[in-house]
């Protein structure tokens, strides 16, 4: 079937997700029987653009790139991101607005819009997940549609869909891992003799810490993906208040140099566990040795340990390498992911 | 919808399941609107029953495990698996006979002769996949039906799924790991300190390895299940034949201590990359050291790492834990979990 697609929000993930999606078409249509069309853009900084019988992606991504307006391409006037949902008549909204950890907003009023609009929603904004899933995933069932939001933990690599459909009825009664890679990189640097400090710039200047570093430094941001995996894979909802909280700002380097000589590693170590009836959400630094899964995680690398009633410790690490460093190519695969699994189970 | 079970081999793994289905009944119900009877069961060495309307199982259960026969339990004559195959109306028939490596007998037979009748597949039998894979795929295919066989490769836990539907169209282009859990005990001891031959004792003793325990020392057994995983995910028909094979059998106390004070560690490591349209597979022992997945995969724990073109790399790991150690339930999970995808996929 041809799938109309729209993206709200055409920062570096979404359009690394439309050039993963125009690379793949070949086997979107041999396998899965999907050919699309994008029928409508909002961008940030740069327009909006809606035309139901499909819009040129590959203009709007030169356009875009160019730093130049998309408006021009537009068939209907369109104002803003609702307007966009509204009239592109898409079957499929990929929702990449900038994440409000507050309120979630606006990417929550756009995954409603697309419901509504009988659209599937698909997105990597960790603010809907946790501050709406219920309400949107209820939404998106009485609309006979998905929500989906592979992307907003672990970038792209597959975490919800492994309960959803490779694990099904595995219940979860613990999970553990490591989630927030800034954090992971400055003890990395920290055990190689850098100072707190020096590490910390060093991820501003590869771009994936913040000029405030504190959103992940005081486990705010691990806080938000422990929140969002306990709220879907635990069927309880957590909000990141919730998360029993603490940075890595007192990890001093007299400690990990003594940790590494005990052949040990300090990690900011996310976890969870149900408890009568609760669940006990996490977020702290932790001493770990080489048995731990957690201890060969260095750098960028993350993951997380599942304890079920099922099956031994279930671990999936996502391990950095040359090249693949956990970018917008591979947010962009979940997204990717997200949307054949949507398509095809409906 | 009423689902009709036929188990065919009724050992260990196959009782596991009947007792998780039993278990998961609930969830069966209220999640996948699943509800079962089972109308067939072929043992080794107890009979075979039949009955369309439904046989009791936990009579069966308590029959077989008291060493009783189960014949008198049968609405039908029936003197052979096939019998029970075709004469139970199964829609689901789970193929639990004991592996023959070298042909996969009588297991392919048993899927083929399931797959005629109209009923899903689902067996841990990893001879099916390596020497009947595509036909009976094909077959499946035809007939409407699903050929599944997730417990053949790291117990019961999520692999062929994994790729089948968390990671759509990912391109798979090498993996490497630890398969074999026999060898990795063995080696794993060694480093404690104790002798080769008294490692393969204890793996004998507590009932992994077997009384000649070649087809785990040397490479066999990891081999076959490289060729499986490497004739499904990267959809090239291998042999253990194909794989080139080296066991164990050369690492000496010298060499795994020598290891050890570089603070590495010998693993017998499986592997298959993509090269020039061949795949290249292989199982051979390897040094790594702890920044590598595998160091930490200690005693019964395996694990692959995957490298794509979409992601990082993305390894599964699978810890023991105590109490859990990758016996019959974890397999049974496996046969479990591809009940309900095939189930719920037609």
């Amino acid at each position: 079937m041809q799938s109309k697609l729209a993206f709200i929000g055409f920062g570096n993930v979404a359009r690394a997700l439309a050039k993963l999606i125009e690379r793949k078409s070949d086997g979107l249509k041999s396998k899965y029987g999907i050919t699309y069309s994008v029928t409508g853009i909002a961008t940030g900084r740069h327009g909006f653009a809606v035309n139901p019988n499909g819009l040129d992606i590959k203009e709007a991504l030169a356009l875009v790139e160019q730093g130049k307006s998309i408006s021009h391409l537009s068939a209907l006037p369109v104002e803003n991101s609702l307007d966009v949902i509204r009239l592109s008549a898409a079957d499929v909204v990929f929702e990449n607005s900038p994440v409000n950890y507050e309120t979630g907003q606006p990417a929550v009023d756009h995954v409603r819009a697309a419901l509504n609009a009988g659209a599937h929603a698909i997105t990597a904004n960790k603010g809907t997940v946790v501050h709406a899933y219920r309400e949107l995933t209820d939404l998106a069932q009485s609309k006979g549609r998905k929500f989906m939001f592979e992307s907003t933990v672990l970038g792209g690599s597959p975490m919800f869909s492994t309960f959803r459909e490779a694990m099904p009825l595995a219940e979860l009664k613990s999970f553990k891992g490591i989630i927030n890679a800034t954090t992971n990189i400055i003890l990395s640097r920290m055990e190689d003799g850098e100072s707190f400090g020096d590490a910390v710039m060093y991820c501003q200047s590869i771009g994936i810490a913040e000029t405030d570093p504190s959103g992940d430094v005081d486990g705010w941001d691990a806080s938000i993906k422990v929140a969002a995996l306990a709220t879907v894979l635990m069927d309880t909802p957590t909000k990141p208040q919730d998360v029993d909280r603490k940075g890595i700002r007192d990890i001093t380097p007299a400690m990990i140099m003594d940790a590494k000589r005990e052949k040990k590693r300090w990690k900011l170590v996310a976890s969870a566990e149900r408890d009568r009836g609760r669940v006990l959400a996490r977020v702290a630094p932790g001493l770990v040795d080489a048995s731990s899964p957690l201890y060969g995680m260095m750098g960028s690398s993350s993951g997380l340990t599942f304890r079920t009633d099922v099956l031994p410790d279930y671990s999936i690490t996502i391990s950095e390498r040359e090249g693949l460093k956990g970018g917008p190519e591979e947010t962009a695969y979940g997204l990717f992911a997200d949307f054949i699994n949507a398509v095809s189970a409906t």
